[in-house]
């Protein structure tokens, strides 16, 4: 777009009612440039500007903007402009937006549409979140078998400007069993007189209907797909997910996944930060950290039982803090390392061993050097403490030494084996990461911080 | 495919010199699953499957194994065979296979190649990993002003076989200036007679060579891209970043991320867990715990600096994990929410008081509400520790919630901050999370402690 118009600017233009200046600058430039300026404006604004393109270009810059502006635009429109802008929209968009709307607004705005749309969106909003058939959408190009190239290319002619992609279509049979694949650049190359049952690609990659979305990605990441076709329990066509739809979704589980890792709840949606209400943002930290806050009282109940040895060694107070923050970075280590690699399927629970073995071999080389790390500085600067008679700052230096060593291999072994459980047992291995592991081997930590003391001063 | 065969049984043609059936194994499936299945083999049996497939399926199998795995490979192959591999392979494949080789392998290779090949192989090599130059391809397809759209098909049919791919074209002028861009779609649509000039989008979206790959991403997930030209410092085109390789990317940086965020050194490649050893795996992890150990003892100057009161109140010595715990835990989150919305452009760093206003607000409920809990604890629980004469239970507990509350809300400051500061110094904002922040906000809250309870307590 050569100049593109600023807020104050389209406001003028929606004051005089300049109806062509609009229309030029619906259409200026992609939908979603358009999208992004107009949603600068309010929300009855943003409507005055999208009246003024044509219904195609309308829902297209409509479909950029983000859902919540959506959710919000659609809730004063007259339900026949509702109707009418979601008919034009892609049908896994229209079915998101449709998710988001009030009950009694649903049931008002679907009687507006045509059956087929209507059947369109109850099937697309019912499916779960995170599902393959919740991010699908059903406007994908079909072939049959018996035509030729010339008249499949033909049919996507045809059939292009209301497909999500025209790049892959697929050949089903009367019952939409799925038989094969045709790209566009096959039917391209092939001779105009070749038949798709021979052009086509009979071992097509799929997933099913229930499939996480996640397995999705890997396989259109893996394999370099456009489109990956979704079938039911019938094995029946029901829907495709593209490339950007896997962008926008390992975007959004990247998100999810980070805020998962930190102990943020909420509905982990993207670029929401400043939008989302303070209050809001306190009640999807609060739990996660109160709960842990009330775990981490376990830790005190801990040192309260050993009160005795503290105030015989105050020295041992004085690495309490960093025993546990090193436990919680080694354990964040290994088990971060682990949930990528559960994650990009490189390990499934069935490698628990082999994992534990490795992280044993690793761990002991960090327990190793940072117990030496530790007896040094007890026995430089642990000088300035009080000693009971008795007892010599080497003995104290080598049982928190010990005691780090311990504490670092548990901890990494601890940060390896709980994402693997969790995986086992179906759960988010993201939600056994850093915060609630930190707070575990904190647990951990004093129990074998002051046992090997007891052990080793033999007090 | 239909029977994947397995190791022993391709172990067996391979004895047999079994031609026909390895030709035909290599082209039982998607390129992908058959280097899947050969990458079981050690590499040089591997060959030995792969010498059977013909030249372009080879090299499409070949691409599709990791890098480690290729760079084995190619080590004890003739260097006629290496160059006839990468001659076939796409430039961006091939380039990072390029620099993955020594450099004697290197300059032995080139002269074995095609002068328009040797020159791709360095010209690509040579662009700074990250940048959009060191992700994009060399193969694209190339359309010119004065092209009836029947002509631009048959131009298009001629190049399909070399390229990455045909559905986006690029019109350049003679000094390859990007004029615009025609999508397949666009060209079927069109009538036969249509000229090129008149159907082309002129305002092509593009990158240019130094940017960051993530901003190549942004731009690909943003406008649902299939491809994404890259031009250089006199606005020519010199290469595009496919769709399957934004995905690639993404996967890649949020390996990266994480690994950063859990202070794991070393190069973030994905899905080699298993495989690095673990020597590599204890160099990777020991850089930054040992430095934030080290920074840990900071801690432990703190305390030994207030032993004094701990001996007095052995009861602050039970708080002091909570304390760092908490802190930790709070301030983790605001920099996860603040690092996701840097990455998605959500904010940037000129919205650094917007952001400490609205954290502030969230931290003063998270205090509160962890202060009262906190207060709640030691009034209950405290009974068991020894108080000194002349103070009560209760003032105690005024001082641990008081100094809580301080430390989740400045842990959730800098937390925020920290991030925002990095990336307006132009580095990674992930590296200022959770570890080296916990570090950090133990420091901070140690002081806090201690500095809160001798004014509470009036000692």
């Amino acid at each position: 777009m050569k100049n593109p118009l600023l807020v104050p600017e389209l406001r003028e233009l929606i004051k005089d009612n300049n109806t062509q200046s609009l229309k030029d600058f619906c259409e200026s430039g992609h939908p979603a440039i358009i999208a992004e300026l107009i949603a600068a404006l309010s929300p009855d604004v943003a409507w005055q500007v999208l009246l003024h393109a044509d219904r195609p270009i309308r829902s297209d810059i409509f479909s950029h903007m983000d859902i919540d502006f959506q959710t919000e635009l659609v809730s004063f429109l007259l339900r026949e402009d509702v109707a009418s802008l979601m008919a034009d929209m892609a049908p896994d968009d229209r079915a998101d937006l449709f998710k988001r709307m009030p009950e009694e607004r649903r049931e008002s705005i679907l009687p507006g549409m045509a059956y087929a749309e209507r059947e369109d969106i109850r099937r697309l909003a019912a499916y779960e979140e995170g599902t393959a058939g919740s991010v699908m959408t059903s406007d994908y190009a079909l072939l049959s078998l018996g035509m030729t190239a010339a008249q499949a290319i033909d049919r996507l002619r045809w059939e292009a400007p209301n497909k999500e992609t025209i790049y892959y279509a697929y050949v089903v049979d009367n019952s939409r069993k799925l038989l094969g694949l045709v790209s566009l650049k096959d039917l391209i190359l092939a001779p105009p007189s070749a038949m798709i049952d021979d052009i086509m690609y009979r071992d097509v990659l799929f997933v099913r209907i229930d499939d996480d979305q996640e397995d999705v990605v890997g396989k259109i990441r893996k394999y370099d797909l456009l489109a990956l076709p979704v079938i039911n329990g019938n094995d029946a066509l029901v829907g495709i997910v593209t490339h950007d739809d896997a962008l926008d979704i390992i975007t959004q589980e990247y998100t999810e996944d980070m805020e998962k890792i930190m102990a943020i709840g909420g509905s982990h949606e993207n670029a929401v930060y400043m939008k989302t209400p303070s209050w809001q943002h306190f009640k999807n930290r609060a739990g996660w950290v109160v709960m842990l806050a009330v775990l981490g009282l376990v830790s005190g109940f801990i040192v309260q039982k050993y009160e005795g040895i503290l105030l015989q060694f105050t020295i041992m107070a004085a690495f309490m803090p960093m025993l546990a923050d090193t436990g919680g970075n080694t354990g964040s280590q290994s088990s971060t390392l682990v949930v990528r690699a559960l994650a990009l399927e490189e390990i499934t629970a069935k490698d628990i061993l082999r994992v534990l073995f490795k992280e044993l071999k690793v761990a002991i080389l960090l327990g190793l050097m940072l117990g030496i790390i530790a007896f040094a500085r007890v026995v430089l600067f642990g000088g300035g403490s009080t000693i009971p008679p008795g007892f010599n700052i080497g003995l104290i230096g080598v049982a928190i030494a010990i005691a780090l060593s311990l504490q670092v291999i548990t901890a990494t072994l601890i940060g390896a084996v709980l994402p693997i459980i969790a995986s086992s047992l179906k759960l988010d291995p993201a939600v056994v990461a850093s915060p609630a592991l930190t707070t575990i081997v904190d647990i951990t930590g004093l129990l074998i911080y002051f046992q090997t003391a007891k052990m080793v001063l033999g007090i």
